[in-house]
């Protein structure tokens, strides 16, 4: 399997994250998406969005939309609730994040990271957005461990992603003590050093 | 059940037509997004993320997301392909509809009809990105009868919720040969009457 990513990508660090969790083998290609390498002839073939990450299986069917790909490689794992019911949860979270999350969340840590714009320059409505986020992941996380209860799932996965690069984009997390803790416990869960 | 939503809505819609289809009983509870209704104390208790549709089952259980929705109570039914990969496929389209379809056919689409925009003033690129939208279904459409091979899947329920409702948003679909037919079928399989 390949895996075509950036790796400056929460969505394709995700992909990453499962496989290397799930000891899954994969080649990663790396796709520069500041240069415009997901506008290529070529690239678009694989996802005719023009978006990584995507994943090329070895008899060369493809598949897009990083929370749809993490919840193909981990289907049977622990990673999704056996339950039914939890693992709708978890689906709740996967689609939310993005939704309400990554476009506010991740976009303003690529204008300031990638697009070298200063904080104050970012759109408020963004900002604003961002934070009432980050506020409903910490209503959650003051009540369970994870954001699906004890288990860790997909659910984390796909928040950990941007939510520990959140003050890249210039978000304080000073005030979500359990949203800063489940950072922590995440992190660990999948072998990952505490992002920069 | 309840659901609870606002059947101005596209991604309410969605929930009704899986369960007309599926023959699962409800109560549908109207919420009016216009008027504020998802952002009073009782509705936020039911949703913290403050959006329709919620489903409340009867024993107080709650769960949120349209897609999320219809992947959970569509489970075991012919609407989610039974080949894992196929069903990977279906929830690429469900995550790449809220990402790169709803944010753009279905806003300038509530701009017009509740927000009273004439279409000049929409958003260029909101209308740009959902022309990319319409185009890449386009594209696909072309090719096979649905969006997930020759199944009706929840891939053409949520693709179709906000798609047939394109032209109230300034949208036309005249070089959209295959998407028209697509809607009709799509339309046809969920015994629903042409959008007006």
């Amino acid at each position: 399997m390949k895996i075509y990513g950036d790796g400056n990508s929460g969505n394709c660090q995700k992909v990453k994250w499962v496989c290397d969790r799930l000891k899954l083998p994969y080649i990663w290609v790396g796709v520069d998406t500041l240069k415009h390498e997901t506008r290529t002839a070529s690239f678009l073939k694989l996802n005719s969005a023009g978006q990584v990450p995507v994943v090329e299986f070895d008899d060369g069917r493809t598949l897009a939309q990083s929370n749809a790909i993490i919840r193909y490689l981990a289907r049977g794992s622990d990673l999704i609730p056996s339950d039914p019911f939890a693992a709708a949860k978890m689906d709740e979270w996967l689609f939310w994040e993005q939704y309400s999350h990554e476009p506010y969340i991740a976009v303003c840590r690529f204008q300031m990271v990638y697009l070298g714009k200063p904080a104050s320059d970012l759109d408020p409505d963004k900002i604003k957005r961002g934070y009432a986020a980050l506020a409903r992941m910490e209503q959650q996380l003051a009540v369970t461990r994870f954001l699906v209860g004890d288990g860790f799932s997909l659910a984390d996965v796909a928040l950990l992603a941007y939510t520990r690069l959140a003050h890249q984009g210039g978000f304080h997390l000073d005030g979500y003590a359990a949203l800063r803790r489940w950072i922590g416990e995440a992190e660990r869960s999948l072998g990952l050093m505490p992002a920069p």
